[in-house]
């Protein structure tokens, strides 16, 4: 049985439900899933299906093939078709908090997240054990002034070597660069430790406590060139009061952060996500 | 323009969806929503259409009769389909609780609440002159243990003759007869105070007080023979400490109880809400 | 018997609490609630305690002035006695939304609000037909350019004739004058629809759509001359979907608002709230 | 300079605060930190003091003879004060599921607790390797039916040997004897997968789902011989809906787990709980 999930979006039209449903019945293949999202201020239509096939002679290719001259140009369709039995491939970078590698490394040995990771990358030696114990292997990329570029071209050589679909920032400490995210549009996952777009930057904890705010927060976005900008994935709050002095506030963040981190990559990583216009559509 | 809402579940069987949409298509519709879920426990499929028709020649009547002989019969589906221009009605039952009460009522004069309310029946007379304020008649039919069956009568007397669509128990301090429940199954909306299945029946807050517990809730669900255990429509939660008492869990709870409400409400009003098994499916 | 609450504030130092225990103790009292915070970064220490009085010859102005010369003095306190059995008395400041005002005048009808309200401002007409539902005075002071100050010194006649504790504006759309404000600091609450810092200023809920949050708030704070920026009282966040258009984020948005807003009043008219360096210690 | 926590309750009296507040002037202490609660229902006053000596011959046991003498008999208080230059021990019992492990040890790690863990007890050997990764002695003591009261004496030869002061069940699969409870009152702290009172006993997701709840939840509690029936200590909750099949209430519901759990280890470990009645009383 080949199982295959389909993501587009195209401009609004009439009709583009049945022409999609009619054109997978008549590939044979039966619907497991649909949903669809129409906004209406840009006039955007969007689509996630998934369709089993039961037939010995599908080949994922053929159906992209047939996808593409039969209906995507039709519509002028934007899509992505993934077969399900190709788990995505994740590089984890890292610097030297160690609270959403345990939480990411925990529950990818326990079999809860359908990905790979071929690698972590750090930009120091901290959490190497950590690495080690989990049996992922580890690079070390310092990056000062003088190499930024040189790190960078080694970590390209990395991703492109294992064939990476996507990265995780889980509190890398480092502004990626633009040839890194042009590279990776839409698939370099960051972890900001505030409610965004509120505290935007460095030190948002401190901010937060200066604010007085009564609810922290984190969020999970794509990265952007913009600062913090980039179209939000996953938010999540907790409670503090004014007897919560910043460390209280770093300590309760860490919860937040790994929760939010870890749901936003299982929302990519089962190809849950769409970006139009700095924003996501999540079909969860 | 026509819009019509369509709900359907049915054993689940391989290509339902495209048939369904095909069916739409070859109608002259264009479906502007569509939402489905398989149940794989219980193997039943559920789905929820919205469709547009553009034809002046279009009848929903009409529209009903194809859908079920093409269609309906093949699948032995059960369905409902609902033209967009019919809002339903709603009958309210009241106590002497007034918040769930003022709630609804704001939200109805504010335009929020996709429904008629052509009546108020009350047990009491407490809250007639809020019913008044809002200009909303106002029945009073009082209950005790000798004019049960004759309060009862006057009930169903007023609800058929206003052709009542669901009945909403804002806080009715009376248990509602078998007789009312067959004739208004998974029509008949409770708001219970308490996080169901803990503390069913009377007294849920002090009972949440004895037990210690850190949060409260308040549950919405369609009536049932069985007490305070029919299909779950809605629920919300707030935390308390110990320095809550039975009076504190009580105020904070109303505040739960009207927005619990009010929610279910506006989904089984706006159609998203589908019954199996006790269970709800709610397309939202 | 008499009960007062008193709400301390001065530099931290040893024995403070001690000292003002024994004083209370020796001045015939019985400390019923004690809480206290110490703000470490700015070494400021804040105490709020409720105590009882049995004696017949108490006197709430005698205490004070005991209170002021053996033990404020000393510690250069700043403080405020409040006697229980004197209800604050609360102006409310409207314009054309109805949601806070029904759910504030439900609450205050139902008993749940330790507070008086003599009268209702607002700059429409609107919403006076509530206002005389529930039988409480209402003002039409109309705010134009030319008429800016004419209407404030009308609003400033009628706080000062009734009396009035402290001001709720509930979403009254009018910019506060600075005079107002140095009256009345930290006894004017606004409710605005946004998790603040995030998406000051006008039309929040437009922003955060544009943003794509995932989740959006409310928050209720002191007003002070910056629009927005005044210490925070209470905040709430709720989940939203990349399906809700900007209008199902403002009818989410009125849940939250009255709700917050609700919860600042009775927190503030309870005297739970104190004010330091535009922050908010809350003893709840 | 010397630092103690003292926790009391006793029957509510008058003058009890500065009785407390005056007796440790006396002694030399500065306050700083005081709460406290009374339960009105039961009439028990309860606090929480933090206090600290700066004289070089404070000596603890001193102060808890003076105390008792001198204060809790007049007040037939029960009592605990503890030095916060002792950590308390902790052990952990696990079976085969890691979440909670990893979540635990890896807050231990970053010194997020303020505790020791002098060994980890298992059933089985799975989580063997993860004990040795974190150096932590790992002792395996398997339960059978047979080998019942001889793994419950190896247990308790641990426990003593180790002056153990509180057990943790991080879903330890195996329901712990009176023996241990008797000798371990509210000092043995387990977590549970769901909302209690909601769905006590086995499998509690599979119940929820069948239920068709809106909500779920877990909940960390004392052991006592009832099961699942002890006195709560933290409750946190998650929204699902009909589209989560049992696995995924168990993949949501392991977040939960073990955020609870390490809440409650937090608020024991730091001496921020009292238990009365079957309830507690939490000054956090």
């Amino acid at each position: 049985m080949n199982k295959i999930t389909i993501l587009i979006h195209c401009k609004d039209r009439s009709k583009i439900i049945a022409s999609v449903t009619n054109f997978i019945a008549q590939e044979g293949g039966n619907i497991v899933y649909i949903d669809q999202h129409v906004d209406r201020e840009q006039d955007i239509f969007f689509m996630r299906l998934e369709s089993e096939f039961i037939s010995e002679s599908f080949s994922t290719d053929n159906f992209k093939n047939s996808f593409k001259s039969d209906l995507a140009e039709k519509f002028q369709m934007k899509w992505r078709i993934y077969s399900s039995d190709k788990k995505p491939k994740m590089a984890l970078f890292i610097s030297k908090y160690d609270h959403c590698l345990y939480d990411l490394l925990g529950r990818y040995n326990s079999g809860e997240l359908n990905l790979e990771i071929p690698f972590i990358i750090s930009n120091h030696l901290d959490l190497k054990s950590i690495a080690d114990n989990f049996k992922i292997p580890f690079y070390h990329v310092p990056v000062t002034k003088d190499t930024k570029e040189e790190a960078e071209n080694k970590q390209l050589e990395l991703l492109e070597k294992h064939k990476i679909d996507f990265i995780v920032l889980a509190r890398y400490m480092q502004i990626v660069s633009g040839k890194l995210i042009d590279k990776y549009t839409n698939k370099i996952i960051n972890i900001h430790h505030s409610f965004l777009p509120a505290f935007v930057g460095a030190k948002p904890y401190h901010s937060a406590y200066k604010r007085g705010v009564k609810i922290i927060g984190a969020t999970s976005h794509y990265v952007t060139e913009e600062l913090d900008a980039g179209p939000i994935i996953e938010q999540d709050v907790t409670r503090v009061t004014h007897a919560h002095a910043i460390e209280d506030l770093i300590t309760k963040g860490r919860d937040l952060e790994k929760i939010v981190l870890a749901n936003a990559v299982k929302l990519h990583a089962n190809r849950k996500v769409m970006v139009f216009n700095n924003k996501t559509v999540i079909f969860s």
